[in-house]
């Protein structure tokens, strides 16, 4: 293990992460709040300790795909613990554990709230809030290796296991130019949201956060009853980029290229049908609880695409909403977004590896001597990539129950339990009953809320390296 | 696809119904009980159409992988539609499907019911009820096959098909072999169950069914409260046999041989460290709500017992418990018994092949190029069935998610949905809530009975064959 490189790293994201705190910052100069000196010390820490951390370069800079696991779990939990700082210093957040909660929740976009009422914080951690999401949406560790040449070029072990979905697709060879690309378009996306929002009248803070928590997927809202007090344009416009940020972001690289049909792939069109499927089914469940059909719709599109992209906004509280419909939102909740998007859950291109390997079997079991490859748009997808998807769920379920076991110890209801568990390893945010749309995860206890936050982050890195930080493998010469 | 043949297979299936209905049948003769001519023509018409199904003996008895899922498939199928008349004629269940409902929950040895008071229906049914479950633990088409010589030797495909668990273990090269020394197995330990409960003083009609739902691990009772107004020592008796029945029973014949230590394998001592696990937090949990710790330990032990072996007997109200102890009883649910015994759910040995995926998993993410292959006891798990156990998780979450969204339309509260689904395709019975050990399954509507039914086949058929059913490459040329 080449801990020296790894200390490096942590390092690096430090002083990274002293950068994005400019964010609040500015924001607390221009509200003129007294958290800035919360911030500023914040910042000064996390300089100080990245400084030391890269004072001495390692002379042996190569990373084998152990150490990139290692590298990618303990930077998400470095960001986490020193991105708690400024709400729990500023006493804003009284409880370290509860910062560590809404800074994890932040980082891997979950949106799950401990704050009662968002409205009583300062503006610049509602903007704190907002950038993490938009920072953890796309990954930090290959934002940082895309400015600093860090290793010996093989970061490709870095971005796979930070990056959502069952496998990688370079668009272009090296790497670093294909994190590029997937970053301008999504600051793309994001000022294109940005001004949608202004142009249908949102305060312009508003707008910023707003654009930043559905870029990364996340949901920290700004008022305390998120989305419900604007216009009908402003969560139209919402619904429609939760979906925008719910699709492979290499899509749109094809697009650009006028490489229309390879950009419209089964994992989309897949997508798409079950966002329709379930927006269909909940309204015809649903539609007597509304004004009018178009209300339902309105509502019931914006709750779909909420949570499938794991977002995490509300307009509605679905917790009132019939068995059926609180059914299709938890089935939802699981399926979450596209492979490459910044959306959670346990994606679309799984889904059809599962769909794919079963038919496979059926079909092996009618003619076991028949050989046959799992494909996908024409393409096989490789033996590795199947058997990885296929524990990757079983491993799932696994962290699933052990989790729901351990804070059922706290004694909440059987729903509330699921759901909270749910609503975290799926980084989506509100899951039903008390920790519905209207309800926050601050009654939990520390433990609980410890097991949720391992939750969050096994989630947005998609198990396995979190995982590997508890294998004696792992940390053996 | 050999279509004589499985028509061939079905009479037998059927003609050998009439012989089980035997059992009931002297039942209504001791009692003098109405129900006999309901049984009698009921017997009748199995007869007749077996005897038709047979008339024409195929020239061709070869049976490939294919045939051999659509005849286990359709053979449960058809022992459930004919088992389903007598309770139907004689009026004692006035629903056809309600019927169909108890019988396949019989023969799968779910124990789900939907009679509100058992104490009402005759002897004759009680009994039938209670034999199907016998019928139905060890398997039905493995044990025709050992009285008729069907096929041209291959029965491998049909035992593969019956069997539950991820392999099936021969004892003897001879498969009709094998299943008699099983069959003899079952049979002894049956008696001795009856001798222990008759020993304790249970009346003997009750102490015959019982042993039946114990052995057949199916959880009919014959009192309207189960198991609870018995003696103690009946209900630890019955706990012990519940353990015994859930156990590998190729264990018991090594056991036999003396090959002590081979009997006691990973599978077993995993099992028992499950049981005693639940046990122990559960009687932590409720230790407040009964009268002495003693008390507590007797009904916690019976419960999971109960549960883990998918029987289904009850001596207390689970449903009453606090949410960590439902949430591990839910838990326990899911995992069931060991391979080869008469339990249901996904199986220990499951289990253990998917701990050591995940373990082999995250090893090749820390050491890509290792070669390394699961072992259990030893031995090399082969490729095939791991990959088979790992679609097969993947195939029973689907499976699962299916059913509770179409059993939520007709909107019970979500536990209820969700629990009456995984005690139905975990073959157990008593779910939570509604479908609390208090409570039955009548007051479903027939949509959801049929989603019921469909998964306590396809739970006691472990999946593949009633999926295969609805595949269209089974049925082309």
């Amino acid at each position: 293990m080449n801990f020296r490189m790894i200390k490096n790293i942590l390092g690096w994201i430090l002083i990274f992460e002293a950068g994005f705190m400019l964010a609040p910052l500015l924001t607390a100069i221009i509200y003129s709040e007294e958290v800035f000196t919360s911030y500023l010390i914040s910042m000064g820490i996390c300089l100080l300790i990245g400084l030391l951390f890269i004072w001495r370069k390692p002379k042996d800079k190569t990373l084998y795909s152990r150490e990139g696991f290692v590298i990618v779990s303990l930077s998400w939990i470095f960001l986490s613990i020193f991105g708690a700082l400024p709400m729990f210093i500023s006493r804003e957040i009284p409880s370290y554990i509860d910062a560590l909660f809404e800074t994890v929740s932040g980082f891997t976009t979950t949106g799950a709230s401990i704050v009662a009422d968002v409205e009583e914080l300062s503006h610049a951690t509602l903007m704190w809030r907002s950038f993490t999401h938009w920072v953890g949406g796309m990954g930090v560790l290959v934002f940082v290796m895309a400015f600093v040449p860090l290793s010996g070029g093989n970061n490709m072990h870095i971005m796979k296991a930070e990056s959502p979905g069952p496998s990688v697709s370079k668009l272009v060879p090296r790497v670093k130019t294909t994190a590029l690309i997937l970053y301008l378009i999504y600051i793309v996306l994001t000022l294109l949201e940005f001004l949608f929002l202004i142009c249908g009248g949102m305060p312009i803070f508003d707008a910023i956060n707003t654009s930043f928590a559905t870029a990364g997927t996340g949901g920290f809202g700004v008022k305390r009853n998120s989305l419900l007090g604007y216009s009908s344009y402003i969560q139209i416009v919402t619904t429609v980029f939760m979906i925008i940020f719910s699709i492979n972001f290499a899509s749109y690289y094809l697009i650009l290229l006028r490489r229309f049909k390879e950009a419209f792939t089964t994992e989309i069109r897949t997508f798409l049908g079950i966002v329709i499927a379930a927006i269909t089914i909940i309204t015809l469940n649903t539609v007597g609880l509304f004004d009018s059909v178009g209300e339902a719709i309105k509502h019931v599109s914006f709750s779909v695409a909420s949570i499938i992209s794991t977002t995490g906004f509300a307009t509605v509280d679905f917790n009132l909403w019939p068995t059926l419909s609180r059914a299709v939102l938890v089935t939802v909740m699981f399926i979450g977004a596209c492979a490459g998007s910044t959306g959670g859950g346990i994606k679309i291109s799984r889904i059809l590896i599962f769909i794919k390997s079963i038919a496979k079997e059926l079909s092996l079991m009618l003619h076991p001597k028949q050989v046959r490859k799992v494909m996908i748009d024409k393409h096989p997808v490789e033996h590795e990539v199947v058997r990885a998807t296929n524990v990757y769920m079983v491993c799932y379920v696994f962290t699933f129950i052990a989790s729901v076991l351990l804070v059922s110890i706290e004694g909440f209801d059987l729903i509330t339990t699921f759901t909270s568990v749910a609503a975290t390893m799926n980084n989506i945010g509100p899951g039903l009953e008390l920790v519905g749309p209207t309800g926050n995860f601050a009654f939990f206890n520390p433990f609980s809320k410890l097991v949720l936050i391992f939750d969050m982050l096994a989630g947005r890195l998609e198990l396995f390296p979190m995982l590997l930080l508890f294998s004696h493998k792992t940390w053996k010469k």
